[in-house]
């Protein structure tokens, strides 16, 4: 399989990149890899490095698409950056997957526009998939791509979603539910109450509203929301894990040592915590809906989030996610229009 | 001023509402108190005990409103109720103010059929104020009572919590935010970009979207959010809470008494952060709006709990709340159908 690394846009720069794709070639026999972005710095990135070159090649590309920029300024004007140059490639067909750490809402518009939805499908979603605290995986969409839903998109997502944890992720009959304020299927906002009449009529096991407080506790292995609110728990959680560290760093200035070792240990609590959080963990967010694979890797990616990601992409392109993507849609006359 | 306490709807039932009407008898000597609810249960709590006669009264109710009635019918259909009587009272000019610990959902049914809104206001807001990191008052409207707004909404949230701020709180130039999922203006939903525009021609501070991770910093000290995301975000912070706790007590049954220590610790900080999140530290909830006191204490509440709610309510009818609302939102032609 072929997977095109797009390699600016994250923190870190060109070299985690082209470091995590070589780790990638030496771990799977059957992948290939293209590099996409400025030569001379894939060059400098490649000098001295022993990996088999007939499985790697450099797509050229100039000026990157970076945090700073519009997204759909971006697609539009930035035609020869490494993100519009290796979207275009997939779409076009040349290559099975895309792996990109760059401005999400740029890759959200050139998955649209470049590398096109499958058959009933109008708008790609980025689904992240974290470890609950049973270990198991939970996927969870939208994540802030999307974050004006129609009921038929939340349809769309809990569709794509128990798909995807089926042929990806080996899960047999995946447990989908509704974000929402409350259990009471009367809880919610008036997009909530329209998305839970359709997914009562789903084929896949739809089990009620879950809450944010059981977005971890793996009762539901989809979890599907409008990239508002999806997005808001995200951010709302991290906030207590900060309100968190704070109240202890005041305990210190008061306290003693007790404090301190306090500190350090919920500390790495809240490390293992957002570990878990992380999709990072499983190999990226991933595009559902796109005609071809696309995993969004951190921006703060390193060699080994590239590694991971590449990996996850050229597996996800040899199960042919696309496609069961389509086949899961074409059950229904809804479209996430 | 006259506060009337509805005895029913808390968990602790009437002994903890009597018991706290009680103390805050004492504590103020301008307090009248009715206490409405079933006679022979309220007169049984009174019993032995020690207080003003004078300024005490009891009104009679038949069966109460319970977390399991539907709002509306819980209105319409129980109108022996002591939710109900109170209100009704309230609005009937009975008295100054009511503390309730019952539905959340029947009391904002209750406050805008019963009560009423002021002029310019069609829909009270249940607001929150809690205690930011900085040990700052910050206000939070709305929590969950609005689940559907529209941008006026938003709006009149921002108008009557910066009054609030000032004329409940003494905050002399409340610094007003809306809630969204990134700080530029261009993050948020469409309701979020229309609201925003309206919030710019406001002749409050407004600066601007804080995110969820703001919360208890106190950067802002009037949050308005529509209150599906505002009851969403509250709820991921005590998931957030609840991840850490289960993380470290997994670490216990591998770990050793590090790991106990460690548990006490995270437990006790868990503790403050939740008492700072919580309204009830500053005297409960209040619907915003309506055209007479009404504090929402919370479900768990304990004579404690009651006493600080019925001083609060007393000293917000004292400064004249309902009419501080008016006076805001007549300086706007907005009105928050």
């Amino acid at each position: 399989m072929k997977v095109i690394v797009d390699c600016h846009g994250a923190d870190l720069g060109v070299p985690a990149a082209v470091e995590g794709a070589l780790l990638a070639l030496s771990g799977s026999p059957t992948l290939e890899v293209v590099l996409c972005g400025r030569r001379e710095e894939i060059k400098a990135c490649l000098d001295g490095k022993n990996y088999d070159s007939a499985r790697l090649s450099i797509a050229d590309a100039g000026e990157p698409v970076t945090n700073d920029d519009t997204p759909t300024v971006a697609v539009r004007r930035k035609k020869d950056s490494s993100m519009v140059r290796a979207l275009t490639m997939l779409g076009e067909g040349g290559g099975d997957a895309v792996v990109s750490a760059g401005n999400t809402g740029a890759l959200l518009v050139g998955v649209n526009i470049l590398v096109k939805c499958v058959k009933g499908v109008k708008r790609a979603t980025m689904a992240s998939v974290v470890t609950s605290l049973k270990g198991t995986p939970t996927l969870i969409a939208d994540m802030g791509a999307n974050v004006d839903c129609k009921p038929e998109m939340l349809f769309a997502f809990a569709v794509m979603g128990s798909e995807y944890m089926r042929r990806a992720l080996d899960v047999d009959s995946p447990k989908v539910a509704l974000l929402s304020n409350g259990r009471e299927k009367e809880k919610g906002n008036a997009l909530n109450h329209a998305a839970y009449e359709l997914l009562e009529k789903g084929t896949f096991d739809f089990i009620g509203n879950v809450e944010p407080t059981d977005l971890m506790t793996g009762e539901a292995d989809v979890i599907v929301t409008d990239g508002f609110a999806g997005n808001m728990t995200i951010k709302a959680y991290e906030g207590m894990g900060k309100a968190m560290m704070s109240v202890i760093k005041e305990g210190i200035m008061s306290g003693g040592v007790k404090s301190k070792l306090g500190y350090l240990l919920l500390k790495d609590v809240l490390r293992q915590v957002k570990k878990k959080l992380s999709a990072d963990e499983v190999g990226g967010a991933v595009f559902l809906g796109a005609r071809g694979v696309v995993v969004k890797t951190h921006g703060a990616s390193t060699a080994e989030s590239y590694r991971k990601s590449v990996l996850n992409a050229e597996e996800l392109a040899k199960r042919n996610i696309p496609k069961a993507m389509e086949e899961g849609m074409a059950k229904y006359e809804y479209s996430n229009d």
